[in-house]
């Protein structure tokens, strides 16, 4: 075992959704979709495995997805100026994206800034290249905060003479989080300031709750030069088992990254890829009813959690929502989760996992429930946790 | 740019897959059929996503597949034992499962044995996680030797204190070399007695030309208890974009590789993992007509190279052939590659990028052909050969 992964378990995602088949329990835990992606992507998915698009991808990916991208980008995000040519790779999903970012630009020793609670693998992914995350605490809404927020003097701590890379995941899992431009701004200031890059995780760019916005953090002047966009079909599409994802960034970070993604898995599945081209290209109505199901998902979780008695926090995106479980008796996180999984017949995802050790009791007082479910799904979790809880 | 990949250009496929379609050559560079795989194999993938099979596979794979690869190792390689369960992890292609294997068992400063000439990501692989490289150059036939073969204390003498991983390819890219059971005897022995891992990369194992016989080291004694099997559906089912790999290890190797893979892509494209399933369970005849079709084209595009007067080795193994291009007037084969794609409209990889620094000047007088090309593309590459060389 070599020191990178000796203090790597498996993932939760892994974990519980074997928790979760093992006790018959509705699987509000990993993010996937228990629902089929768009009949149309799918076709043809199956059509450019008919007509044979079959042999390697070009490493960077089909041509036709990368300008299937920047299209997308400019239409929904006001990013103009994508050159498909130069500034796009294709990965193996965003998890791939990420890796080939930190290959491309962290050197060992090197430090990137990441707020708290994250995405396991960015902790990992770290690890792997030898670098040092600094971590910011993302605080939940409280009497003078509508919405998750930072301290920015605790952002302005962790820039150092290391800094080489801020990590940022708008819409935010597992918070629901989305980063205003206001926000964006301040942190642009401070990458500019320090010459640090920004890691712009966005796979959750199209689920989103009014008012709350998306702002592409390439889209703010300060961060354009500095920003390496990734995101994903998975949670666009409700296809998240394609496992196309892709980054862009202006073309000297690109090239940083495609130098990495080369050898890291060389190309994606070309028919999956030409099926996503056709997935960015769906009319406007296709991305506002995904929208649209999922406010109405996130509204019938959350009236299902407070039936329940759990206070939960209402995300402005992404298709998680945290609760907040002080005072009912657990040890932590991991032990309600636990008794959720095997008594009550609901999974849902300890965020502990999501934290540094220092911030660790942050997440203990809390539980991730993921409402990309069905209705039948969420109806009956609800059930299970009004009796069971 | 990190430094671990300032010194990497553009893999050489990608470079030559350009120029020959840039200078409407015929592709015998870069290692992809340009006809399709088997219709069932695509009608599967296609069933896939009808059903629904479009959401996360788990992390180390499909169990469906996972079986699959444990029968497949029993009926064709004798390679008996494998449990689903524990001892496989299914990659996005061969190349995320070499990555995987370093990232899971070789530490900064470690060393790893790699035979030259070598494939290209081997040796980014190891520069990505800090470990140096030991080369021993394989040496091409000779008047004592009916194949390519490797001097005994060369290799004796690369293994030291820090060895940590042996890399074999057998069939190997690009000479064509498959190892036979007494030089992997050979090498078994010394890897237990320094307790090396091996990493054996067998993407070719059905590309195979009698009378060599495929032996799997991890069926070699010696080698079973410390052996990684890498290999993918690419070239068994013509499928090369695709990307679907798997690594079969003993249950602690293949649990850091586990650990590795869940942060590198997590999971792989889960229709097409269910269609490589039923790609393994074919009959029989579906791979001995692989073997019978290759053959056929390997005598074809010897035939043609002989003609054009290129003197070349013939290959037990893989989908190449390395043809010596010594005295005909080119610097070296980057040159003589060069004009090969812009003047007589043939595309070929010039092998020296497989060799280290020190073993360059081996791989200069050499060009490597491609024949995993439609009868119409050899002849006519041939023709060009024979009119332009
Ligand atoms: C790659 S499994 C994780 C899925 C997901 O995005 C989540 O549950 O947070
Ligand atoms: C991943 S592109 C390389 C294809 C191949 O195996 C080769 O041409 O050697």
């Amino acid at each position: 075992l070599a020191g990178r992964v000796a203090h790597l378990g498996t993932t939760v995602f892994s974990e519980f959704s074997a928790l979760a088949l093992k006790h018959g329990a509705m699987n509000l835990g990993q993010g996937f979709p228990d629902f089929d992606g768009p009949e149309a992507v799918k076709e043809a998915a199956r059509k450019a495995i008919t007509d044979g698009v079959n042999q390697y991808a070009p490493s960077p990916g089909l041509r036709d997805l990368r300008v299937a991208i920047a299209e997308h980008g400019a239409r929904f995000h006001g990013h103009t100026g994508i050159d498909p040519d130069t500034m796009v790779t294709v990965t193996s999903g965003a998890t791939e994206a990420i890796l080939c970012v930190m290959l491309g630009l962290v050197d060992p020793g090197d430090e990137a800034i990441v707020f708290e609670p994250f995405y396991d693998s960015y902790d990992a992914n770290l690890g792997f290249v030898g670098a040092k995350a600094r971590y910011v605490p993302l605080r939940p809404p409280d009497a003078s905060h509508s919405a998750w927020w930072f301290d920015r003097d605790e952002v302005r701590a962790a820039f150092g003479p290391r800094t080489r890379l801020l990590i940022l995941n708008t819409p935010h899992n597992p918070t629901g989080k989305v980063f205003t431009r206001e926000e964006l701004e301040f942190l642009g200031g401070l990458c500019a300031e320090h010459d640090v890059k920004v890691l712009s995780d966005e796979v959750y760019e199209h689920i989103l709750f009014s008012p709350a916005r998306h702002v592409r953090p390439a889209t703010v002047p300060s961060l354009a030069d500095r920003t390496l966009t990734v995101s994903s079909a998975g949670k666009s599409f409700s296809l998240t088992g394609w496992k196309i994802g892709w980054i862009i960034a202006p073309p000297p970070l690109r090239d940083a990254v495609q130098r990495a993604h080369q050898f890291v898995t060389f190309a994606t599945a070309s028919p999956l890829q030409a099926a996503t081209a056709a997935a960015l290209r769906m009319p406007d109505a296709y991305f506002q009813e995904l929208g649209a199901m999922y406010l109405s998902k996130r509204d019938r979780l959350l009236a299902g959690l407070t039936e329940a008695g759990l206070k939960a926090y209402t995300p402005e995106g992404s298709y998680f929502i945290i609760a907040d479980i002080t005072g009912r008796g657990f040890a932590d996180d991991v032990a309600f989760c636990r008794h959720l999984v095997t008594e009550v017949g609901v999974a849902a995802i300890p965020p502990s996992v999501f934290y540094s050790p220092e911030h660790k009791h942050l997440g203990q007082g809390m539980a991730r429930f993921a409402f990309c479910k069905t209705e039948a799904v969420l109806d009956e979790a609800a059930r299970r946790l009004k009796v069971g809880l």
